[in-house]
């Protein structure tokens, strides 16, 4: 499986770890979301292909800024 | 000066209160935003006249959910 690690700023507690894994959750291809506000990292598990576009724009749609 | 009181659930922390804020500071006519998690609250003072449902779609965009 194939998986995605991301580097965000702005989460700052659990509630916002969760806005990010439940908006992800919901888009194609995607098996599992793992955030951390402590370590500001997403992990994101692939079951298929996903353009990380729409993945990064999706947590940037929430307020948070993906840091490349 | 008129201004909207929403009930909104899924404030956690400052963090999150300052995405609300942040995303409704940029709408048109929106004066200032005061965002509370532990009451649950936003205030919004108003400018001008606003559409209350691009109010309620932002804060839903984000992952809120205003509770009527």
């Amino acid at each position: 499986m194939e998986y995605i690690k991301l580097n965000v700023e702005g989460m700052k507690c659990v509630g916002c770890e969760n806005r990010i894994k439940n908006a992800l959750i919901n888009l194609d291809g995607i098996e599992n979301v793992v955030a951390n506000h402590e370590s500001k990292e997403v992990k994101i598990s692939l079951n298929n292909e996903v353009d990380e576009t729409i993945i990064k724009e999706t947590i940037s749609d929430l307020g948070f800024e993906v840091v490349e």
